[in-house]
């Protein structure tokens, strides 16, 4: 078994992983495999570098992916005051030109169009008239498309996971780094009306000490992984070849926030499990006729998966991923300290002493006249209708604050990193038996010294 | 690091758990030490037996240990037909007595009381009158009295959970097999209503083909742990030296009944997490002065215990012990296949195709006319006003139902060994950071041709 090498520090992760997989079920052997760190020895020596951008007014900025998502973030940056859309870029000529429209109709110049292909985002990086580049792709262009952008000296934002493995993860921290532009993941449920309430009853010491927390992303998403256009195209792509957490950022963002991840603590090593994968089998048969393509694709996805998070201050975190059957959505978001608990759907809360009636559950709205987030008081008004409930209109008018004013975004390239590893860490730890994987201190040490988040805009 | 030796077969459990906690946070190690499957391993060659045990009627019983839960029990068998109480056994003399006023009050003859000491069941066992001891004592006495009762020719029935340790698991399969007497755990919460409902809707086929469970105890019982009487008086010490699900049968039996658990699958490897201690740290010193003996006491239980259970074909299940912080109580009790969805607190339902909106929750009781379980709809009238919501009544109508009518009990000795084991399980796995453990096949082979329960007395 060769353990000595397997061991060896500079033993390199895409070896191990596929030696990881090698191993199946092997669990002594995943251990040994796993048990080096691998994943956080890619940069042993490298020193991390904290920056604040000057200020940047207006904010000029250029899209780069304009289906669902990104139409939606156009249509609120038109309305944010101290934009300015200069580029729009997209495979498909008719995306590109609607959101061309969308500027336009705004009162804004015309914005230049790119329809080159997959790669004509290049070219619009070429600009000398953009600030910030932002991306609304398929996951495996989110990096590529911010290494570009960041490279060719303009700041990233990119529609959530930032990265699908850890390598791309490094990427994106080492190329911020060198290049001093921000790479910030879009993480639009950090700014949810509940999330943002809880922060800040967090930051108030309603929950006490926090020790636990559960969320995930659970969503049946059958019908849009079988679609013919949109996220059909790709996202089903995914669930042939991958087994673990795929979109681990909408719940974990908000927890994370809450428990200081990467200010103060840090996510330390996680454990995986996945249920069988049946969902999407069932799903293709009973929608499509026996010669049907759909109906000769194998998937691999466990329709459940679970992970349990350990930080190094020994916090505990389940998350759940669940997008190939019939369910409610929900995102989970229980925060749990010494002193209460909060869970959503349905959003509850029993604070200790607070809490008119002991051990029983109290609707989270009666605590929202105190305990609003300041941000949802100032732009609740403005954010009404925009998408998912407003939290991605906030989430945009947070992005060009940050920028204009010169101040450290809400959520930077460590949030990113931190945030989006959890998929190839869970797909190595279901690969050998549920074993721990250690995450990478992308931070390399600076999470110690970092000052808490605060409560955003606050 | 001798992996050849700590691989080795004929490694004892008791070494390699001593060494797991000298290893400490040694993942690799760790690896090495669990990677035997040494957890099963005491009995390799052990045949396993099944046998039914002749009709008794009438049933005639002795009672060990009637504090709060022994006397709620004694309450409802002197309600129960062919029923007969023979004898009482506590260390608290007043206990003993105001059970066999409540025997005799009901018209029964007096049963003889027994209160010379922790040892005096073993002369209460000496008696040929008596046909099933029932133990409701602190936790470590249940192996104990439940092997004495089977020597000496009795049934054993014990309040939750039958054993602390494997070792202790194994006595109570070994001692059952060997004696050819029943040795049942009285897991009230397989006859919740709620719970007994779902096992209906499960074997109808409502939620397809089941891939996912959640459950747990997640109950506030710093006062009860902190009290000078009752429980108090002994579950505390339990948080003073072990770290893990202390408690998981009540969650964890009817989502094993609903997934056939030794019937036609077998829990196969858990991991285990936990979160700091801090709970009844803040309780101590929120509510004693600093003098207090109980200020001097340290604990090691972390306060969310998280476990991640694997069976054999593939299924998992979340696991929750939650004991130490102010929260309203839950069981969690979510159950999710291909076609549905069901989870309590609030009880609430989804299936595909039958609820009304897509992707809408709905209340559980809408479904209650069309599948409530036969037996509340039988015995739920006589349940009323017992116990836990009257599940506790129907627990031990049908533990004399069985005897008297030669069938088998609704829960065996295998699954009072595989829900039971979950605690030690889950302490090694939290000392060795998280590591998978295996499960003890306590069937030896037997679940793979054993018929599933089918519904509890249908």
């Amino acid at each position: 078994m060769k353990n000595s090498s397997l061991n060896s520090e500079d033993y390199s992760r895409r070896d191990f992983v596929k030696l990881g997989a090698a191993a199946g079920l092997g669990a002594a052997f995943g251990g040994m495999i796993l048990s080096g760190c691998s994943t956080s020895t890619r940069h042993p020596s490298a020193t991390p570098v904290e920056f604040i951008s000057p200020k940047i007014d207006p904010v000029r900025m250029g899209f780069v992916g304009v289906g669902g998502m990104g139409t939606a973030h156009v249509r609120n940056f038109v309305r944010i005051d101290g934009v300015e859309i200069k580029a729009v870029c997209d495979i498909v000529e008719d995306h590109a030109k609607r959101s061309q429209k969308i500027v336009s109709d705004s009162g804004q110049p015309e914005p230049e169009i790119y329809t080159l292909g997959e790669f004509d985002f290049k070219r619009m990086c070429e600009r000398d008239d953009i600030d910030l580049v932002f991306t609304a792709t398929p996951w495996k262009w989110h990096v590529p498309i911010c290494v570009e952008a960041m490279n060719t000296g303009k700041h990233a934002a990119t529609e959530v996971p930032a990265a699908v493995t850890i390598d791309e993860c490094w990427q994106l921290v080492e190329t911020s780094e060198n290049t001093q532009k921000y790479c910030i993941m879009m993480e639009n449920c950090c700014y949810g009306r509940r999330e943002m309430m809880l922060l800040n009853m967090v930051r108030k010491g309603l929950f006490g000490e926090l020790v636990h927390g559960e969320c995930g992303y659970l969503h049946d998403l059958r019908g849009v992984k079988f679609a013919d256009s949109g996220e059909g195209l790709w996202r089903r792509e995914h669930s042939k070849t991958r087994d673990g957490n795929l979109y681990p950022t909408h719940g974990l963002g908000p927890v994370a926030q809450r428990m200081n991840i990467n200010r103060g603590d840090l996510f330390e090593y996680l454990v995986s499990m996945s249920s069988p994968s049946k969902g999407l089998q069932e799903y293709a048969a009973a929608n499509f006729p026996a010669d049907h393509p759909k109906r000769k694709e194998t998937y691999i996805l466990g329709d459940v998966n679970v992970s349990l998070i350990k930080t190094v201050s020994g916090k505990t975190i389940t998350l759940y991923h669940d997008c190939n059957l019939p369910r409610p959505y929900s995102r989970g978001d229980l925060i749990q300290g010494t002193k209460g608990i909060a869970h959503g759907y349905p959003d509850r809360i029993y604070i200790e002493g607070v809490s008119e009636n002991s051990h029983q559950w109290e609707a989270l709205d009666k605590y929202r006249e105190q305990f609003e987030h300041p941000l949802w008081t100032e732009q609740g008004e403005a954010a009404r209708g925009a998408g998912h409930g407003g939290m991605d209109y906030i989430e945009d008018y947070r992005l060009i604050y940050s920028l204009r004013n010169g101040e450290q975004p809400d959520m930077d390239v460590y949030d990113a990193a931190a945030w989006s590893v959890v998929s190839e860490l869970s797909e190595i730890s279901v690969a050998n038996k549920s074993k721990a994987v250690e995450f990478p201190d992308f931070t390399r040490g600076l999470w110690k010294t970092r000052e808490p988040l605060g409560i955003v805009g606050g």
